[in-house]
């Protein structure tokens, strides 16, 4: 039997499963393992500023490539990336945390260590780590194997992150090479075949059905499958903000995007007079529910997803979304889409245009739309720029990406670099505003190193608009330090052939960058728009109000 | 009685252990809670550009100021937060780790909400919290008084981090405002007075006895009570890595920093040939030991702790370092320092200075021995930084800070930050390597906001130095982004006013800086040293070589 380092049989399998990128931060409990790495042909080491930084651009890979992997060292590297792991978990992206620890003898005699707490005890990030993980694998000699296969097959069956820890000893003792293929087949469950039979008797019923389209679609890499199920069957379909893009907007049988009280008032009303609301692939959650003020009820509700399976108030466990599409593209069902009354028509959220002197957001989101181009890639951060620009409706092929259950603040800029290392060829653009950019700014080095070229909006209104929205308008702990954005790139060693560095004020400036760079591909681009404090479309200051619900008496005091 | 919000009986409590300000990040589950935060004229809100860097801040304020405190939301603020908290827990640092959370009610109905998995799980921080605090407090509205207490107590008499998770509702509820000042006394055990008899009568014994000075004696605040027991007692002091500063390195009793192999020659010996070596206020770890390389023995040894007391082997619990020097006080007992050999000799590594054209890091060193002043606090960052200059006596009163133990890179930039806001006009120098600096970069950013004024010198070598030196010397691993130092600050909005930017190629250059800024207290200089790759102090080479025994046989494989 060939027999390989455990570190080998790793990158193999991480190869085999589709990791051709490992994001992390060298530490001395990993370094002698990083060199394995990077002797592979099989895959390359992408170094990051830190780990958490790290952990969001393998988030932002694995949207995009289907998994994602990141080394960090013991404890203070692990612990470092932790919630850009514990946002995987919840945004269902399968990213394999692996960390490198000290040798099992060091372990076992309880050595007091550095990168420790010196008490001898080695299992606490693991323990925080089970918090956030899928399942978690400390790999020894006798099964490192087994458990790197484990782990693997659960991370991309699950679609969620797992931990790995690595002792030194281990990395390099030898085992038995891949003897076959990780068999990675999610069982077609009859509980699956049930649900899904269940689901046609009730659309056979309904008279105004509509599903709402959620992430599992995409995360669980359907979006061609469901597409086709909905050409097959003609149910509307509207996408929420945790979801957004899991169907093509182009789409005949795309309504919109529904969110309460705000939105086209057409979609509104369908889908709040709906008799039969499928939420396919995601969770009635307060993001895409305006803080739960929905008008449809329970009476009405289907929830499906791989959590739980929820027929008007009657759970169970949930579904593989990805058999549950086969088992239903079996049935012979079809709706009669024209009786929606929306057949030929495109709801769509009209961003107004207006000719303001000073830029304002309303502006930026009106050109956006037209700054779009099929098949690109958008990231937008929370705040401003993901809740104003869910409502867009997305050209053909768009993958639109953004946080918004687990809506950690300067996500997206390491995670569109991610991405963009996964698809180097496709236009991705990022749309973030300046204290979220603050958060993560030195993640941008990633792209002088390996020569990106993702499009930059960068909303420089000086502060935290969506928690000015939200609470606190003038709040001092709503302000952030003032940058010069402009002079960032430079400092951080991007040159301007690699990124180009521009600044709007006004609408003008805005539309001839827009225009300059819509179709240079040669290089990044970095644009700065200087908008005014508090700027913030109406719609985002709905939204915003919705969500300060959660301070007050709906939630607290009283029923 | 007198009633107050939970949230200002919290202040209020937090003001009266020695809290003047608060480090954190706002978010959308302590957003209305931050009003009372702004509104209070006891403390100070301290906002910074994200959660781990803002728990490296609320560190460093706590290692000046006694004790720190934290603000972050729910889930994605606290996780990212994490990290500074574990760190802060190893090194025995006591900050309090405030979480704003979810209403009761939003909780108790297992609402599905944004910053959480959507699972109705709203525990999961709070059990990762639990491997890296001493104690937890979840605030409810019948106890939350009791359990502020309880918590900020804990924290001062264990000198550790806690975690008070803070439920919106809550933080608003009425309770009964304190009654009386928190009891932080901490009992004078049996146990306590027992092991400081038995010390006595080892020392008697002993004809070569020495002390090994750590880091309890500076976090438990005893550096005083400890000097002036080392001036009644005349027994011979050496600090390890972990504990610089532990004593006034003036004092005629110190006789130098120890570590296995390396450093003066006197200092080895002595301590190698001990009869009676004790460990005071730490423990033997590996990087004060050089990796357990020490040539004293076991049957020499005493080791006292908070976590542990060892006389030869025999264990048993550990003791507090303030009652063990009271209790030690009371002794009539003096050594014949002479007899030593060591009186009227500091022993002192002496850096090499050297004339070559290149700046190189031993000039550095050696010239920031002259640069030192005395009551300075100086920051070494883990790495070159901080093993190069622990061998450097200090001047009286001199502060220093590092993390040996727990070692997160990128740490001191914040954290001396954050003492700096602990203590303004305490001149402050921070000595960090270009990899650290870029983990943490953006908290310069407080330096504009509150006018602060470090000596930052930034030895820009290109690359992770001290892994450099641990493993992998040209591994593309080891390589880091390339910056431009000296344009970071404009970019991050510190006008020249605030802080002035130089750079150094060769010693004169850096010796005329040093000139220039030393006696400067009017604002903030940051020097950019550029030297060459690769390039350490032999001593620090050295240090590199015995970490990187942990990778190698020493520890893996064989007895």
């Amino acid at each position: 039997m060939k027999k390989v380092t455990v570190i080998d049989y790793l990158i193999e399998r991480l190869h085999e499963i589709g990791v051709d990128d490992i994001f992390g931060v060298p530490g001395d409990y990993n370094l002698s393992f990083l060199d394995d790495v990077e002797k592979s042909s099989s895959v390359n080491w992408i170094g990051d500023c830190n780990e958490l930084n790290a952990a969001y651009a393998a988030d932002g890979y694995a949207r995009k490539k289907g998994v994602g992997a990141l080394i960090t060292t013991f404890d203070v590297g692990e612990l470092s990336a932790i919630n850009g792991i514990a946002g995987s978990y919840a945004e269902h992206i399968p990213v394999i945390a692996i960390t490198g620890a000290p040798t099992t003898k060091v372990q076992e005699n309880k050595k007091l260590m550095h990168h420790t707490d010196a008490t001898g005890n080695f299992k606490r990030s693991y323990r925080a780590y089970k918090q956030f993980t899928e399942t978690q694998a400390l790999l020894g000699f006798e099964n490192a194997g087994a458990e790197i296969d484990r782990a693997l097959t659960t991370a991309i069956i699950k679609r969620r992150p797992v931990y790995i820890s690595l002792p030194l000893d281990v990395a390099h003792s030898m085992i038995d090479a891949p003897s076959a293929p990780l068999n990675l087949t999610v069982q077609n469950t009859d509980h699956n075949k049930r649900v899904a039979q269940r689901l046609v008797d009730e659309l056979k019923k309904a008279k105004r059905p509509v599903i709402l389209a959620g992430n599992e679609i995409m995360t669980f890499r359907a979006k061609a499958e469901f597409e086709n199920l909905i050409n097959q069957t003609h149910i509307p379909v509207a996408t929420m903000l945790l979801g957004k893009s899991s169907i093509n907007e182009e789409n005949p049988y795309f309504i919109g995007t529904y969110y309460p009280n705000y939105g086209d008032k057409r979609v509104l009303n369908y889908v709040d007079q709906s008799d039969l609301v499928i939420v396919f692939g995601s969770k009635l959650i307060d993001v895409n529910t305006g803080s739960f003020t929905q008008c449809f009820t329970q009476k009405e509700t289907v929830v499906l997803n791989c959590d739980n399976t929820d027929f008007f108030g009657e759970k169970s466990r949930g579904v593989n979304i990805n058999n549950l599409i086969k088992n239903l593209e079996n049935f012979d069902y079809q709706f009669d889409f024209e009786s929606t009354g929306l057949n030929n028509v495109t709801p769509d959220v009209k961003y107004e245009d207006n000719d303001d002197q000073e830029l304002n957001l309303s502006q930026y989101m009106y050109a956006f739309k037209n700054f779009m181009k099929p098949d690109d890639t958008i990231y937008t951060e929370t705040g401003t720029s993901q809740y104003g620009l869910s409502f867009m409706n997305l050209k053909k092929g768009v993958d639109f990406e953004a946080q918004p259950l687990w809506g950690s603040i300067g996500y997206t800029l390491p995670a569109v670099l991610g991405s963009q290392i996964a698809d180097p060829e496709g236009r991705h653009i990022l749309s973030i505003g300046d204290g979220s950019a603050q958060m993560t700014i030195q993640e941008l080095s990633l792209i002088q190193r390996h020569h990106l070229k993702p499009i930059i909006f960068l909303v420089d209104n000086d502060g935290y608009t969506i928690e000015r929205v939200i609470h606190g308008a003038h709040a001092k702990y709503n302000d952030i330090a003032v940058w010069d954005y402009t002079k960032i790139p430079a400092a951080m060693g991007i040159t301007e052939d690699t990124m180009d560095v521009s600044v709007a004020t006004n609408k003008q400036e805005m539309l001839a960058i827009m225009d300059k760079i819509a179709d240079d591909r040669s290089k990044a681009h970095f644009v700065i728009l200087k908008t005014k404090a508090l700027d913030a479309p109406e719609l985002v200051k709905k939204i915003g109000k919705s969500m300060s619900l959660i301070d007050k008496s709906h939630f607290y005091g009283e029923e």
